[in-house]
């Protein structure tokens, strides 16, 4: 028997454009001689539809167009697609994520997922009723165990200190077992996380060799708003060995033969890339189709000379193209001459187009305005905000005047100290660098240099300033960035206390100085763009907390 | 038997502050002779609080406020309070929501919630593993049935066409039926919504006239964040009359004796208020709380001669006083001279201080700054945008330099087509009319003179207007509000579909217009600031749709 495993990037809500994908795919997986062709979890209306889910017309039209998929099908060809199904129960949600096997041009039989993640972005109970009736797919004499997603990540670990290994009460591949399946499909919308890719691949490899048994997971690929899906789509042997693994980051399509899967044989895996380059890559995805599936093509974005809008410029051009990045120097009256400098050398290293507007004469012309109310009350943090606003009511301009999206340049350290204006430096259609702390920042510069100098040294070496008020480094206000992203990472990511943190060695006034900075300052981030997730725990959907409370 | 129900405003996360309050209630109530004392859902952190669950020390610091609150209690008085408990299964998520029963300095029992809502901003299976083991509460001889809130939902009336009635395959009440209770206890959590006010207390005298039980419900009053409680905890006499209802929008409190309740006995029980009365206390109460929970006093917001800034500013004066509102009004080139001398006015009945700034130099060096990117350009949005946002740059300068909060004046009808600049009139801490129809915004507007006139006529009939360009109305780019915010609520509330909305009677182009608008205009709301709740579907955590999709 040869199986399709196809992955694609599909666009949230577009049944048609999907369908299309879906249809060509059959076709080229048939003519190369595909018994079963599979696609990733709801792949008809892409992942995740949120709250689209909610309006019946729409989970009518994804079936509809499943029918029609159905209909066009010959061959004896098998084909299984992910959407929605109608729950027809008197009691419970309104839906189930579903898995539709197809054949002889209709939808043949339904297997529903069991397991519905429901914590971090996750909210899957939101809107399925979890399957708890199991069946087995018969094809072509096998038994097939057809699964979704967390459906196979009944033993996941879990990352956080409040720990244990088992998250749900049911075990749908043990439950499955019964039916002496020759082997496992997992249809999956798994997002990117730099950190547990080596930890998702052993979920498979796990279940694989545990049963014995072939695990075929194909995954959705590209970006959907915040969520990066990084492909990967993979085979198992029985033997929990990886023996193909599709393309990361890219549409791809593998048509492999059971009876090589089964015995083992591999071919050429490479290993995975290393953390940083994982995480440029997920990046660039992340902008190239937040602008592609938004229908937009350039950029605008203001570069102040320091590191996190250089690396975000890098970033931008890459997954724009040169010509389609606009940016913005703003010099103030507190700015150093080698912020310019620096910047006109990078945008000059690109080959990118940029202007230069002073800030000075509507600054002094704001404070002027205020003087009937501010009277002379000392310049502070309001006068420095003032700056940062001008700069964004300039690019949001620019933006506006030429169809452009602003791509903000915040990283995850200071938008979890709140470090950072409101309306000023946080705004923008999307935040770049929102999920990757400071010292990462560095290193993607780092990378980003690795064939020749793009990033001047200097924007590197120089220690990092807001200059927003004369002589300003971000160290007044800030501990050292390596010690401070490691205590926001135990933190957020980990879910530590300050008792623990200050256990692990870390100063206990510090601690709770940062702690302190990160829930204070919820209000910020409740009002920032979509943050591109590279990690675990980004700040957005998967971290909902309070804004008023007393903690 | 004499219970006493306790109807506070808790602080999310304060534990202390909460454990402090519900110690003071329970002598009150025993010095009033209560035999039981009952306290909201969740009750020792706040409802609701979110991720913190995530943390296990937060969890273990509510147990303990909890085992400290149940060593103080004397003399056989039972307590039943709400807080977080561990799961100590080997499976299933890590926590359940519970009820705990207090009596003899120790926590004697714990009821554990079975269903957990998890649609619209509830998200409890996030956190919640539901209950599936029934017991019943033995005390003092009665059998009383100990229900969490939703628990008693498994029943309701879904608003959505795409509806049924039940949306839960259990039914705790039922199940709990063969103890033989002698009444029933809800506590509760249940924010407002002014449609669902009588569906509500129908869900409770309906439950208890089915199973002729008495039903004692404690709800949660106050407001957290966006969330907003109207409290009325009630009492239902076994025929399904309600015989007690604590008050709206403030704490209160009865002890209320058994027998008289089982006989029906009922005391002067007041009607629901109007609805546009039931909107601003609930507002008022929003706004209050938001200040007072954050630790700050004072409001900053623009007043621009129009209606949403003047119901706003009413607003907010009743909800923090005179004295704790600065208001600026901002004129540009295109500002007529009616909507400075209005401004004047409203703030001159209502006693506020008010300073004007003009941005008109401020705006003509934006241009000329901008002229060398925009050349000869036509102006357009951009232009009008950057008026807007030198608006929102002068009233954060105010906000930060006085420690303020920026109110946000935007109303629902346009922050859901997009009618509005970000980081401009949409910018604020907090969003006070954002789910108030416009219609409801000049209901509001009449009541809130309906004693004397307090905001001048010609604000509430002169043709709205952003006077961002010359001669600018909103009819000039939106249907008439009474049509729009007609078809908005069909969308929004209803979920209907554009072909549905438009079997009803209204015109296919604009239907479409208007959902298009609604759609593509995701990313704005995104950035919005919270927005108080006062209807059953509001923009916010409430309702999830992709920012990047093609629907």
């Amino acid at each position: 028997m040869k199986i399709a495993l196809v992955q694609l990037n599909y666009i949230v809500g577009d049944i048609e454009g999907n369908s299309k994908m879906i249809l060509e795919n059959i076709e080229r997986a048939v003519s190369d001689g595909a018994d079963l062709v599979v696609f990733s979890e709801l792949s008809i209306c892409g992942y995740p539809p949120l709250d689209l889910l909610e309006k019946r017309i729409f989970v009518q039209q994804c079936i509809d167009a499943i029918q029609d998929i159905a209909a066009s099908i010959q061959n004896n060809t098998g084909v299984i697609v992910g959407g929605p199904d109608f729950n027809r129960a008197e009691e419970g949600k309104l839906l189930f994520n579903a898995a539709f096997f197809l054949r002889d041009g209709k939808i043949e039989q339904v297997f529903r997922k069991s397991l519905l993640p429901t914590y971090d972005i996750f909210d899957e109970y939101r809107y399925f009723e979890p399957n708890r009736r199991f069946e087995i797919l018969n094809f072509k004499d096998r038994n097939i165990a057809v699964t979704i997603c967390e459906d196979l990540w009944d033993d996941q670990p879990m990352e956080s200190e409040f720990s244990r290994s088992r998250l749900y009460t049911r075990h749908p591949l043990e439950e499955m077992m019964k039916f002496k399946p020759d082997f496992v499909i997992n249809i999956a919308a798994s997002p990117f996380s730099a950190n547990k890719q080596e930890v998702k691949q052993h979920i498979f490899t796990d279940k694989s060799k545990k049963h014995k048994l072939p695990v075929f997971v194909v995954n959705q690929v590209g970006a959907n708003t915040e969520l990066i899906f990084e492909g990967g789509s993979l085979i198992s042997s029985p033997n929990g060995i990886i023996c193909h693994q599709l393309q990361l980051f890219n549409n791809d399509y593998i048509v492999a033969d059971l009876e090589q899967v089964k015995k083992g044989t591999t071919s050429e895996i490479p290993g995975l890339p290393p953390r940083i380059e994982l995480i440029r890559s997920g990046l660039v995805t992340g902008i190239k189709d937040y602008f592609i599936k938004s229908g937009f093509k350039k950029a605008t974005l203001g570069l102040s000379g320091g590191i996190d809008s250089a690396v975000t410029l890098a970033l931008a051009m890459e997954a724009l193209g040169r010509k389609n990045v606009d940016v913005l120097l703003m010099p103030s009256q507190y700015s150093s001459a080698h912020s310019i400098e620096d910047s006109v050398k990078l945008a000059e290293n690109l080959g990118v187009q940029y202007s230069i507007l002073s800030i000075k004469k509507i600054f002094n012309l704001f404070r002027e305005t205020l003087q009937p109310v501010f009277n002379d009350m000392p310049e502070d943090i309001a006068e420095e905000n003032i700056q940062s606003r001008i700069r964004s009511t300039l690019l949001m301009a620019l933006s506006n005047k030429m169809g452009h999206i602003l791509l903000n340049t915040s990283n995850k350290s200071e938008t979890a100290v709140g470090y950072g204006t409101l309306y000023g430096d946080m705004a923008g259609g999307l935040s770049v660098l929102g999920d990757v702390y400071k010292t990462d920042v560095y290193a993607l510069a780092e990378f980003i240099n690795s064939g020749k100098e793009i990033i001047p040294r200097n924007i590197i070496e120089k220690p990092p300033s807001a200059e927003l008020k004369p002589g300003q480094v971000d160290a007044d206000s800030l501990p050292p960035y390596d010690i401070l992203d490691e205590i926001l990472e135990l933190f957020i990511e980990k879910q530590y206390g300050a008792d623990q943190i200050i256990e692990i060695g870390h100063q206990s006034d510090l601690v709770q100085r940062i702690i302190r900075s990160v829930n204070v300052n919820e209000y910020k981030r409740y009002q920032t763009p979509p943050i591109l997730r590279i990690s675990s725990k980004s700040f957005g959907a998967g971290r909902r907390m309070p804004i008023v409370g007393r903690y």
